[in-house]
C-alpha cells in the first residue's frame, strides 16, 4: 500500500514487548515513599438522605493517618467539561443518589487498615423512593434525584433538518419502533487508581491511567479550587480504556486525603467498585421512526431518545448530543427531526464508551433499515448501497466527506459473508445481516477553541529519537503509530523511535484519546514535528556533506546527496553532530496539526471534523430455538481507515472493536434490582472470551484523506455496526426482531414465544 | 544591585520547603516494582591477584537472584571521558588494586540476602606488595599498580611560559618549598545510589543522583558496550555532590545484575563504602619555587607536581592538567614552568572535587607567596595588589579576562578582618592571613566541541513557566537561580516558575554542573530560552490588546502596551489563549547560549572559558601552643560574582565553600596503613559542624561581565582560599609554616618543637 517503508506495512507494538512480559508497570504495582492507601466508603442506598456521620471509631483506629467527608473539600460544585451542568461534589452532601455514591475516605498505612476504618465510620441515612429508569423518571411526579431539576431532565434537545412532514409525505412506507440498549461496562482489566501527592509549594501532582491528562485538569482544578498550572496529571501504563479513563472523581478523592494526610495517596479500585460506580455506556430508550419509498430511497428519519444519566453528568450530555447525530450522515438523509432527553436515575452515572452514543443510535438505525427494506421487497444491502454517502457528500448536517469508502465496504462485507447465497434461507436457523457505520476523526464540538494536536521530536545526540505529545496510548497502539509516522517522515528505522507517555508539566498540551482523533490529528502533528527535526538534521547534513539542504535525504537511517545514495553519513552522527559543533544545539522539532474543522453552529451544524471514517460489517449467526442462544459463526468487517499506519493493530483494533460490539449485542448485561446492581463482577456481567469468537475477516479499505499518510481513525466505529448487524441476522435466521439490547436468549425465547402465537 | 526585581536580591530557594520537610525523596527512599537489591563485593587487599572465585555456595542462597563478576561485563576497558586512559573494567580481571576494588556483586530479594550473599562468595587471593605514595610509586623498582606502566605514570606533561631562566635571573629572592596536601572525602550527606532497569528493547534507565547525566552516557555506553541512545539517565534530586556525583561503577554494576535477573536493581553505598571507593580530592606532592623582586614583582614561578591517582583513572588527569594551571592567572605571572606528574598508587582512585586542583596548587601558591613577601620584607597583602590580575589582561596561559574584581575582593576581605592593626602581631598567638584565588566559569578544554548549554522553557497553558534543562542542581541553588533568571526575563513572579530535574530522554544535552559553568553559562541558556518563549507569548498578547509587539510589555505577571500599565492582560491569560486559539499551539522557547571561549592549543594555551571568578579570604586565628589546637575566630570573604542572581544562595555558596575549605585546611584527613583506610567514617574524619563555623562577614564584588544579568560562578572559587588563608594566618600567629594539609594540632606541635630547637 503506497510508497512507504513503514506506513501500510505489519509490525509488532513497540510497547508490546514490555507489556507481554510483565515488565511494563501499572500505577498499582507502584508504592511512593511514605505511601498511603486510600479506601472510600460508598453508598449502600439508591436514595437516601445523610443524617450523621460519626467517624470518631475510625479516627482512632491505629494506622489511620486521615478521613475525608465533604466538609473536608471546597464544596464547590463542578462538571465535566462544557457539559454545561455542574451536580457534583468530591463527597456526597445531605444526600446520596446511587449505590456507589462517595460518602467518606480514609487513608491508612496500609489497605486492611483503611478498610478496617471504613468499616467504623457510622453514617446514619433515611431511605428515600429512588427512581431507576428514564421514562419513569420523567414522569411528573416521580421521585427528584437532583432537587430543583423538573421532571429529572439533565437536558433537552430538539435539531431539525430540512422538512420533517415533507419527507414522511413522500414515503411509500413510514415504520417506527422502540428500541433500546443496556448499559455496558468498559471492563478494561486494569481498574481505575492513581496515586498523588502534593509538594511543599501546593503543587498537586497525579500519576494515573488518564486518557486525557492535559485536558482533565480544568476539572480537577475546579473540584479541588487550585489554579491549573498547580495540577499535574502524568500517565501511567494504561490497561485499557474505552472511554472509561477521562476525569476520575477518584483522583480527587485522594488528593483531598493526601492534603490532610501530608503524604502521598494511593487508591485503586475493586472490580466491584468499577463496575459499580465506572461511567458506564449510556442507555437509551430510542423512538425511531423512517420513511423510505419503493425505490429504497429514504425520506425522512424522526428519533426521540431518552437517555439514563445516572445520578450526576459525566459526559452523557455530550454522548447524546454529540454522538447520536452522526448516523445521520451514513445515508443521504435530508429531513431530520431529532429529539434528546437527558434523564437523572438513581444509578451508576453514566457516560463515554467507545462509539459514544453511535452504536446506541445505529444499532436502532440499522434494524429499522432491514425492517424498511422488508417492508418494501428489497435487499437490505441494495437499500445501503442505495442511500449511502459518497465522497464529496456535505451532509444534513454539515459534515464534509472528502472521501468515503462506504459502498466499498458494503460489498467487501457483504461478499466476504457470502451475502447473495445465504441472505433470506430462514428455514436452517442460520442468518446473515449487516449493518453500516460512520464516524467522526476528531470533533470541533468538543473542544471548540483548540482541537488540533501538538507534537515535540527530539533527536537525542545518540541518534535516537523521541517523541513527546500529550496525545494518549490506551492500549490501541497508539505509541506505535507514532513511531511509525515519525521514522516514515525521517527515513529511520522503527526502532530507533521512542514515544513518551504524556506528563501535563513536560509534554505538549493535548486534548488525548476520545473521538478516534488519536492517529489522524495526533499524528498529523507527529509528522509535521518529523518534518521540522528532520529538517534540522538535514541542515547539519548539508555542512558535512557540503551540499544543498534541498538536495539532501534520508533514507534507512542514513543521509545522503540524492542521486548518490552510497556516499552518506549515517542518522546518528549527523545527530551528534548536529548538538557536539561549534555552534550547535539540540534538535527539537514543532508540530502542531489543525484539521480543517469547523466550529458547529447553536443548531450543531457545521463541519466538526476533518476526516470521517466509514465501516460495514456482516454476521452469519445460528439460533438454537430451543434455548434461545445465538452462537456467531463468523464475522466479516470492512472499515475506511484512509492509509492504515500498521496493519496489523489496524486490523487488530477492528477486531477486538468488533468483539466488543458483539458482547453489546448478545451477553454483556447489567441487571439492576432498586437500584441495587446484580452483576458487579465478571461471572455475572459476561464479556466474550476467546473461546467465543468466532472466525473474522477484516478488510482495509483505503481511500485518499488529508490526515498523515492519509490515515483515519478506526477504534470507536469498528464497534459500531457489529449489534445491529448480528441482530439483522438473527432475525435473517428466525425471523424475529429483538429491538433491546443485549439480545439474550431469554429474550429470544419469549419473541419465539410471541411469534408462534401470533401466527 | 540593578534595575532588576528578582536578580540581586534575596530569596528562598524553590526547592527548599520539600527539602526542610522532607518531602524530598532521594533515589534510596524509592523502591520500583520488583526491585532486587544490590550489594558489591570488595577488595580486602590493596594490591593481590585473584586466583579463583566460587561463587557456588552463594547461588544456592534462597532469595539471590543474580550474582555477577567480570565474566558477566562486555570486559572492555573504559576510562574517564578524554582522559585518554583506559584502565579499568566493571569488576576486577586477573588482579586487585586497593582495598575497595569491585570483585563480584549480588543482587537478591532484600538488602540482608544480599549481604549474606556476598559473605557465601569465595575469592582466593595472592597478596602483592603495594605501593602507596606517588613519590614511592614513581621510584624505579616499585611495585607496579598496572602491568605495563613505566614507573607507575598515568601521565606527564610540562608546560613552559616565557623565559622561566630569564624570570629567575631577574629575582631577588628566589624561594622552593616541598607542599603536600591531602585526600579530601566529599561527604556529601546521601551516599550514592542508584536505580536501574532494562526494558524489553534493551534500554537501561538510571535513576541516580547524577551531577552529569547527559555526558555520563558516553563513558556508561563506553563500559556496557551499549549505544549511547540506549541509555536513560534520569537525575533523582540530589543529597550533596561537591564533584563526586560524576560517573559512578555502582551504576553499571547495577546494569549487569539487572540485566542478569531481568529485574530492577537498587544500590546504595555504605558511609563505609563512601569512604573507601568514592573518588576524593586528588592529594598532591608541590615541589614549588618562585621569584620575586625587591620591588614586589613577581619574576617567576615553578612547579613539578606528583599526583596520587590511586587505582585507576578517573578525572584525576583533568584535575592535575586543567585544574592546576588556573592559578598562573592569579597574578601577573610570565614566566612559569609546571611540570605534572599523575602516579598511579593502590588506593581509592581520586577525582573531582570542589576547586578541581585549584585548592592544593593555590594552597603552595598562597603560602609561598607569604613567605616571599617576608623574605623581601613587604607586607603580604601589598604583595598580592602589585601583582593582581586586572580586567583586560590576557593571563601568560590565554585567558582574557573582561572583569575582574580580584583588587576590590582583596581591599574589601582585609578590611573586614582588620588587616592593618592585626597582621604581624605574633606575640599574642592570634594571627591573621590572606589568599585570593581565580577561577574558570566553564571550560572548553573539558569538553571541546560544545562547552555551551541548552534551555527549553515552556509556558503551561494554566500560565506556569518550566525550565527544561540538562543541568544539574547539587544542593547549590542552581535550580532558584535559572528560575529567577527565567521570571526577572519574563516579567513574571518567581513563584510561577518551576524546573524539572534532568531526564536525558527528555532535556536537551546539558554537560552538568562542574566547572562553576551552571549559573553562567547554563544561566545564559535559561534566559535566551525566556527570551523566545516571552517573544511567542507577547505576540499572541499583541494580538489580544490590538497592538505591535515591539510596544509590549511584561511586568509583575502583566502583559500591556509600554506606557499603558493599568491596561493589562493577566500573563496567564495571554498563555491560555496562546494554546486554545484556533491557529494556537503550546509555547516552548529554546536558547542555547555558548561563551566566548577558544579552544585551548596542544600546550593548553588558550581563552578557555567565557568569564572567570575571583576572590580572596582573610582568616584570623588563635593557636593554643599547649595542644597545637587551632581555633579560626573569623573569616571574611570577599568574591567577585558579576551579578549574583541570589544575594542568599550567593552568600550561602561562598559560606558552605569556606567551612569546606576550613576542613579541608585543619581537620579533614584521610589515614591510610598499607593501603588500608583508618578513617572511613565521620568519627575519625573530622567535617567542621555547625559549633566549629567562626563568624563570617561575605561580600559579594560586582563586575560586569557577559553572563545572564552579568553573574558568574562561585561555587568553587569560594573553598579554594581558605586553606592558605589559615596557614599563613597560623605562620602570622605563631610563626611556624606548615606546608602540609591538613594542618593538624600534631603537625604545629612540632613545628614548634623544631622551632624551639633551631633558635
Amino acid at each position: 500500500m503506497g510508497d512507504f517503508s513503514i506506513v501500510g506495512t505489519r509490525y509488532g507494538r513497540i510497547d508490546g514487548k514490555d507489556k507481554a512480559t510483565g515488565r511494563a508497570r501499572y500505577v498499582d504495582d507502584w508504592k511512593f515513599p511514605g505511601m498511603l492507601y486510600g479506601k472510600i466508603l460508598r453508598s449502600p442506598y439508591a436514595h437516601a438522605r445523610i443524617l450523621h456521620i460519626d467517624k470518631r471509631r475510625a479516627e482512632k483506629l491505629i494506622g489511620v493517618r486521615a478521613i475525608a467527608t465533604v466538609e473536608d473539600t471546597p464544596q464547590k460544585k463542578y462538571g465535566s467539561y462544557r457539559s454545561g451542568v455542574k451536580d457534583e461534589l468530591i463527597f456526597a452532601q445531605d444526600k446520596v443518589r446511587y449505590v456507589g455514591d462517595e460518602v467518606a475516605a480514609v487513608a491508612a498505612i496500609d489497605e486492611e487498615t483503611a478498610k478496617d476504618a471504613l468499616s467504623l465510620i457510622r453514617v446514619e441515612y433515611e431511605e428515600l423512593p429512588g427512581v431507576f429508569h428514564p421514562e419513569e423518571a420523567i414522569k411528573p411526579g416521580a421521585p427528584k434525584v437532583h432537587d430543583g431539576v423538573e421532571n429529572n431532565i439533565v437536558a433537552h434537545a430538539i435539531t431539525l433538518r430540512g422538512d420533517i412532514e415533507k419527507g414522511f409525505k413522500e414515503a411509500d412506507l413510514i415504520l417506527e419502533n422502540r428500541f433500546e440498549t443496556g448499559i455496558q461496562v468498559h471492563a478494561y482489566l486494569e481498574p481505575v487508581g492513581c496515586i498523588v501527592a502534593w509538594d511543599s509549594n501546593g503543587k498537586l501532582t497525579i500519576w494515573a491511567p488518564s486518557q486525557n491528562p492535559s485536558w482533565s485538569r480544568f476539572i480537577y482544578a475546579e473540584a479541588l479550587d487550585v489554579p491549573m498550572g498547580k495540577l499535574r496529571v502524568v500517565q501511567t501504563v494504561i490497561g485499557g480504556a474505552f472511554g472509561g479513563k477521562l476525569e476520575q472523581k477518584q483522583y480527587l478523592v485522594a488528593a483531598i486525603l493526601a492534603k490532610k494526610a501530608g503524604r502521598p495517596v494511593k487508591i485503586v479500585n475493586t472490580r466491584d467498585e468499577e463496575f459499580q460506580t465506572s461511567m458506564p455506556r449510556v442507555p437509551m430508550v430510542i423512538y425511531l421512526k423512517m420513511g423510505i419509498k419503493k425505490d429504497g430511497m429514504l425520506t425522512a428519519k424522526e428519533h426521540r431518545i431518552y437517555a439514563d444519566n445516572g445520578a450526576y453528568t459525566k459526559y452523557a450530555t455530550a454522548v447524546l448530543n454529540l454522538g447520536t447525530y452522526r448516523v445521520d450522515g451514513l445515508y443521504r438523509l435530508r429531513n431530520i427531526r431529532n429529539e434528546n432527553y437527558l434523564i437523572y436515575t438513581n444509578k451508576v452515572p453514566t457516560s463515554a464508551f467507545r462509539g459514544f452514543g453511535n452504536p446506541q443510535i445505529t444499532f436502532a438505525v440499522e434494524s429499522l433499515l432491514d425492517t424498511l427494506a422488508e417492508g418494501i421487497g428489497m435487499d437490505a444491502l441494495e437499500v445501503r448501497l442505495r442511500n449511502a454517502a459518497e465522497a464529496g457528500d456535505l451532509t444534513a448536517h454539515g459534515f464534509k466527506y472528502v472521501s468515503c469508502g462506504l459502498k466499498e465496504c458494503l460489498h467487501k462485507t457483504a461478499e466476504a459473508i457470502g451475502w447473495k447465497t445465504k441472505r433470506g434461507q430462514k428455514n436452517i436457523r442460520r442468518g446473515v445481516g449487516i449493518s453500516a457505520t460512520s464516524h467522526v476523526c476528531g470533533n470541533r464540538s468538543f473542544f471548540p477553541l483548540f482541537d488540533g494536536a501538538t507534537a515535540y521530536v527530539r533527536v537525542d545526540e545518540g541518534g535516537k529519537v523521541k517523541i513527546l505529545t500529550g496525545e494518549v496510548e490506551v492500549g490501541q497502539g497508539l505509541l506505535t503509530a507514532y513511531a511509525a509516522i515519525c521514522a516514515e517522515e525521517m527515513g529511520i528505522p522503527l526502532s530507533e523511535v521512542s514515544v513518551e507517555a504524556p506528563d501535563t508539566d513536560i509534554a505538549p498540551f493535548g486534548l488525548g484519546t476520545w473521538g478516534d482523533r488519536g492517529t489522524f490529528i495526533g499524528g498529523g502533528a507527529v509528522k509535521l514535528a518529523a518534518t521540522d527535526a528532520q529538517k534540522q538534521i538535514l541542515e547539519v547534513g548539508a555542512e558535512m556533506l557540503e551540499a544543498n539542504v534541498s538536495d539532501l535525504d534520508c533514507q534507512g537511517g542514513k543521509v545522503f546527496v540524492k542521486g548518490s545514495p552510497h556516499k552518506f553519513i549515517p542518522f546518528e552522527e549527523v545527530a551528534s553532530a548536529a548538538v557536539y559543533r561549534r555552534g550547535g544545539s539540540p534538535v527539537l522539532g514543532k508540530g502542531t496539526f489543525i484539521p480543517a474543522s469547523e466550529l458547529a453552529d447553536e443548531t450543531r451544524y457545521g463541519n466538526i471534523s476533518g476526516t470521517y471514517a466509514f465501516g460495514a460489517q456482516t454476521a452469519e449467526v445460528e439460533v438454537n430455538e430451543e434455548t434461545g442462544e445465538v452462537r456467531v459463526l463468523q464475522i466479516a468487517a470492512a472499515h475506511d481507515v484512509g492509509q492504515a499506519i500498521n496493519i496489523t493493530t489496524a486490523e487488530g483494533q477492528v477486531e477486538g472493536a468488533t468483539i466488543q460490539g458483539m458482547g453489546y449485542a448478545l451477553s454483556e448485561e447489567v441487571q439492576y434490582e432498586r437500584g441495587v446492581m446484580l452483576t458487579p463482577n465478571f461471572l455475572s456481567y459476561r464479556i466474550p472470551t476467546s473461546l467465543d469468537v468466532p472466525p473474522m475477516k477484516t478488510f482495509l479499505v483505503k481511500t485518499i484523506d488529508p490526515g498523515p499518510f492519509g490515515a483515519k481513525g478506526v477504534a470507536e466505529p469498528a464497534m459500531t455496526p457489529t449489534a445491529p448487524a448480528i441482530a439483522n441476522a438473527i432475525y435473517d435466521a428466525i425471523g424475529v426482531r429483538i429491538r433491546t439490547l443485549p439480545i439474550t436468549p431469554q429474550k429470544i425465547l419469549e419473541a419465539l414465544k410471541k411469534k408462534k402465537s401470533t401466527k
